[in-house]
């Protein structure tokens, strides 16, 4: 068995994630988060969030927002999403099978097909004499296939079109002015949107990895396009694999790819560090990320520049953060097609602010957690141990285990599940079974610290904190607890 | 000024919420939260998950999950809702504005219609002569409108119908099977799901009080039918307006209403009250919340009992949360639906679990709770003080200013910061105005503590807390913060 077949077996088991539908059969592209997994993807969501209100306070403001996932086509249509947002579909004229055509070019052909028509990719099908991978069939022409969900919204004379969005950054846009009054008129400021996005994605695969709905974190940095970024301070960091978009190389930090020139833009330079920090605090393996360019080619046109963080998974390449000078395209396009200003006084100059935008999926960073936190170890006696090394601030909860469900030791269990509240630590109490096999239990869903409640809490008003990692039991005082566990 | 119109221009003056899509002239039942709005929003949904997730440890387990909002449409016939999921519209032949014909035929006739069909209410209109409410036009036939947002998933010979989830209930029941090995194969257990939920309303109105797509957090209380709720203790509470399904009023305690026969289910009864304290908690008027059973031609011909909690708000009456008997219906549609038993062994039995389900709307709650917070007074000079006196855990954040924004002092509000960041508190940061003008912003937007760093700070550790509603200030220690502002 592979490691993700492992692991995919554990997270349907024991809860963390599993396909939605499954008594329908089904549907490629969409996952539930069962009890354990929803507290992971929320602990990730909030080291984001926290990241980013709280942790930023001396640097710039950063609020959050939150905007409905369905809008007008109006928005979508300045966008350039109803036009562009669409990937090059083929199907077998015999069993009728939809792929990607661009893949199914590249996989054959192994050259790249960035920039390409759906004219030159049909050509390269019928030259090559590509067939349908499913049943060797004939491929019939290739055509733009738009990635968006389309719905109608309001009834009779009120109807209009509607689409899910496929990001978060669209709503943070069409709002801006009101942003930026409740931002008291001074750049620069952040915005982050956490919320679902919708992608008709053609062939959805690899598990959480590409949904047809997932979740994002988008924060638009709105900033004035001659900000030097004097307020951004980059930190001293261990070296990581850069390849920028000639393909070159370097075995550097972030803080010296910036100063060689590497990663010119110093906002994007730091968002990166700051990211790869974060994601390093999430458990996620340092040795297995790395920082990737876009080419020219893959670029959208008015990007002056685009970094990835991506993560070298069993599963192969996963882009986790994309990070991105977008300029003032977006501003622009929503002020061209709405008729609306968007242009402030700042700084002694009137302008439409550019954006650095730093997009995060949520449902990926989960994944590779859950890949780069998974252990097998063996015992001395031979026995195996499987648990996933989950830090505290990403671990489901704290488990509270009254030794015997009698004798008051469940009331006493009480007081602990208050502290541990207070702390504002989620609980999972359980009072049924040896203490060895909840031990057990805990680990295989990566509980970092399990307390037990015995007959000498009752006299000393100490637990047993038991320490995943170590198997190591020290007894805590109450009081201390939530020095200890956080 | 009526006091919903000053809350509203506060609410879009300083981000609280307001219309999305401003720029595109918007569509009615879309709004976005704004940097206090969303922080307020997550509070309540917050408050929820862990008087669920938390507070309940001793008496059962419940889990919080996430799934998909969008599903395939195999669900929602099982669930009833292609079928009977819609409005009765009526549209004007003339300007051909869309109405709910039930709304139209209530407000013109003074009468209740509950439990008609479309031809009833057609015949209504006809008979009594019925104009349109815009331009007086002749009114034609009455028809059922579907309430769900409908796409399609997938390209080619793998398209499927899908429609946005109306409620976030049918996603935890289709798990139902996975969510019962999870929880270990034991009854009862609680499945709590926070999410979007969509409803192509034909006239969204009050702002976020009808919206197309909206918040939920909906908790499945999956029981063995034959239990007897020993686990649930009601609390003695204060008296409250309790109106029966025919009308009958009382004015007595939850607890009293239970033993009196009046809420006959003890769980309904439970989560009644549970949800009352939550709402108090959030900040809601307690004098304007009321208690309603669901009549007999309003409820789902499946439950056995309904009962929701309103609140009698500026702009009429609001349901904000709605406690159902739900039997085991869900269950079995599912099961008859898919062909998958939904059947468990448990306590020497076999059977389809019962649920009773405590349905929280979150945009709701947030009106209540800004309604209910909204407070103008006039000191003694005259001069007009406008707050909203949200308790502690709701308001936005603790505000952190350093008196100047030199000689150390932000260095020093860091400290004050990484302090109130490790209880897990959101703050904003402000080092620029007078301290006066600051403390005022703070007020507007209902922040209960707003924290100073001067030039004593550097001295004696100490800062200044301002409490919002009697304005005090006091001199506390950094090391003290947290156990004052929590």
């Amino acid at each position: 068995m592979k490691i993700y077949e492992k692991i995919l077996d554990i997270a349907k088991r024991r809860g963390i994630f599993y396909p939605s539908c499954e008594i329908y059969g089904g549907i490629s592209g969409f996952y539930d988060y069962g009890a354990i997994g929803t507290r992971i993807k929320k602990n990730v969501e909030d080291l984001i969030r926290k990241a980013y209100l709280v942790e930023e306070y001396g640097n710039f403001t950063c609020s959050e927002i939150e905007c409905p996932t369905l809008s007008i086509d109006s928005v979508w249509n300045a966008s350039g999403h109803v036009k562009s947002f669409s990937d090059f579909t083929v199907e077998c004229m015999a069993c009728k099978e939809p792929f990607r055509a661009d893949h199914l070019v590249e996989e054959n052909l192994k050259i790249s097909c960035d920039g390409m028509s759906a004219e030159q990719l049909t050509e390269l099908i019928k030259n090559n004499n590509l067939k349908c991978k499913k049943c060797g069939g004939e491929l019939n022409d290739v055509y733009n296939y738009n990635l968006m969900f389309r719905t109608e919204i309001a009834p009779g004379k009120n109807k209009r079109t509607g689409y899910m969005r496929p990001e978060t950054a669209q709503s943070t846009y069409i709002a801006f002015k009101r942003l930026w009054e409740i931002s008291r008129k001074k750049l620069p400021f952040g915005i982050l949107q956490i919320g679902h996005s919708y992608r008709n994605e053609i062939s959805p695969r690899q598990y959480i990895i590409r949904l047809r709905e997932f979740t994002q974190a988008e924060m638009e940095f709105f900033i004035d396009p001659d900000d030097k970024y004097e307020y951004l301070n980059l930190k001293d960091d261990a070296a990581i694999k850069i390849m920028d978009k000639d393909d070159k190389i370097s075995e550097i930090s972030i803080k010296e790819s910036h100063e060689q020139g590497i990663i010119k833009n110093k906002a994007i330079a730091y968002f990166l560090q700051k990211s790869v920090n974060l994601f390093v605090r999430m458990g996620i393996n340092y040795q297995k990320l790395q920082l990737r360019q876009h080419k020219d080619s893959e670029r959208a046109f008015y990007s002056k520049d685009t970094w990835d963080v991506e993560f070298m998974s069993e599963l192969g390449r996963i882009e986790i953060v994309g990070v991105a000078d977008r300029g003032n395209y977006d501003l622009t396009q929503h002020q061209n097609c709405s008729g609306e200003s968007m242009e402030i006084f700042w700084n002694n100059k009137r302008f439409v602010p550019n954006v650095i935008e730093v997009a995060y999926g949520i449902d990926r960073p989960v994944y590779c957690i859950v890949e780069s936190c998974y252990v097998e170890e063996m015992s001395k006696k031979g026995d195996e141990r499987v648990y996933f090394k989950f830090p505290p601030e990403i671990s489901p909860y704290v488990c509270v285990f009254p030794l015997m469900a009698k004798d008051g030791l469940p009331e006493k269990a009480g007081e602990v599940v208050d502290v541990l509240k207070r702390a504002n630590l989620y609980v999972f109490y359980d009072k049924s079974g040896s203490i060895g096999r909840r031990y057990a239990r805990a680990d295989e869903i990566g509980v970092s610290y399990a307390l037990t409640i015995d007959y000498d809490t009752l006299k000393d008003n100490t637990v047993t904190v038991r320490f995943r990692d170590t198997k190591e039991q020290r007894r805590v005082k109450i009081d201390e607890l939530e020095k200890v566990v956080k």
